[in-house]
């Protein structure tokens, strides 16, 4: 992990950095510190936009999560921004846009195209991220996925016993095997879901939410498309984050 | 109204007066006076409970309301208690029991017979409730729903202009013909779903949550049982209460 730049904004301090080639930003509570260390939050991507396309929305709920008292920390997708994209993703994703258009389900063999390799190759770099940043004195170990690429936060809560809560963004397709995945993630969820979303199927969604093993879930649905979530439900899902990172969650660090 | 008894417990006052003839309680919270009047939410009784059977539940939620600075009434139910059973009621929960108890789906007509009556009743009686307690000079006009039987609560938010926001829990049977009348309910709705609800069916929970017209609406689903909301969805729902009535909410009194 190599230090790219460091500015402060406000109440957050912004890091950009390399892990290996790929970019990615911490966004550090101004007031953490080794004495003071804060839990961190996985912010996914969404599919499609490179780091700099999201750098406003990812800022402005680093802001958000740093007046709570957390840090956050978001690295490039596989096939954003300049990274090379895996093979027969642009296809997949013309087939999508394709049948969105002509009002026809997304099969699944393309589902499974566009998303599979993304999942493939970003999760065991998500986790090569966490060996890394873990080594920061301002953090504690109390680590939590937020947003983006669903099928990625969902197999990494399943996989990785480091993440133990999870905000799921129930935004993008989701393919059948990662459906039976979701049986495996056990850690709390807060499922937001935008009811009206014009990317994504409903059904898959209530679909997801069903199908996730963990004792503890909520689903927050509200009305309106894809980019709309309102302000309080943004607001409940960093209330979720505290409940299960904050210094008051039970078997703190 | 008339008033049968005052008492002062902690930071709630509750008084116990009759309607005509139909019981009812109002928890007041204790600062609340004609200088400082305070938001109401009509917090329905659910199906086939009477008043003293809900009491200490009622009293609970109340007393979270009253912190919150909102005032709390509810009113025994037509068939519920002393009160008189309106025709066939009876009858129609005995065939909903028989087929929950066979794990076959409950006939649209069973359904009707056992809430259609209730609704019938209870909407013209919690609106002459509405008539007299909006007279005493601790209560603004900001009015909410909040539980109890939930088509009783819809169509009273779809023909009362005087109810602003409301908190549905979809946990009771709902008739076809109450789907049609959720489409006129336009006021922010909160809608609590218990995700293993065994009295209910999901599928018409979710298909009320989409019927209903309202342009701000949230649905918070959470894993358990009929009985089993979690704290922090009460809080949330609360929360959505206080943005709706509270002294800062826009268009005040």
């Amino acid at each position: 992990m190599h230090l790219i730049s460091e500015r402060r904004l406000d109440d957050v301090v912004e890091r950009r950095f390399t892990l290996g080639e790929i970019p990615g930003i911490l966004w550090l509570p101004a007031s953490a510190s080794a004495a003071e260390p804060v839990p961190l939050v996985l912010a996914g991507q969404p599919g499609g936009f490179s780091l700099e396309q999201t750098h406003a929305r990812m800022l402005a709920r680093a802001g958000h999560a740093a007046r709570a008292g957390l840090a956050t920390i978001t690295l490039e997708l596989p096939g954003s921004g300049d990274r090379p994209r895996p093979s027969g993703v642009d296809e997949a994703r013309a087939q999508v846009r394709a049948s969105l258009t002509a009002g026809e389900p997304v099969g699944e063999d393309v589902i499974d195209r566009l998303v599979l390799p993304l999942v493939d190759r970003a999760v065991p770099e998500w986790q090569s991220l966490l060996d890394a940043v873990l080594d920061l004195p301002e953090l504690t170990d109390r680590i939590a996925c937020s947003g983006g690429v669903v099928s990625i936060a969902v197999r990494l809560a399943a996989t990785d016993p480091r993440v133990r809560a999870a905000v799921l963004f129930a935004g993008s397709l989701v393919p059948r095997s990662i459906l039976r995945e979701a049986r495996d993630v056990t850690v709390p969820v807060h499922v937001l879901l935008q009811w009206d979303d014009e990317h994504n199927d409903r059904a898959r969604s209530l679909e997801l939410f069903d199908a996730l093993g963990s004792p503890e879930k909520t689903l927050n649905a509200n009305l309106g498309g894809h980019t709309g979530v309102p302000a309080h439900a943004g607001a409940e899902a960093t209330r979720f984050l505290v409940r299960h990172l904050g210094p008051s969650a039970a078997g703190g660090a």
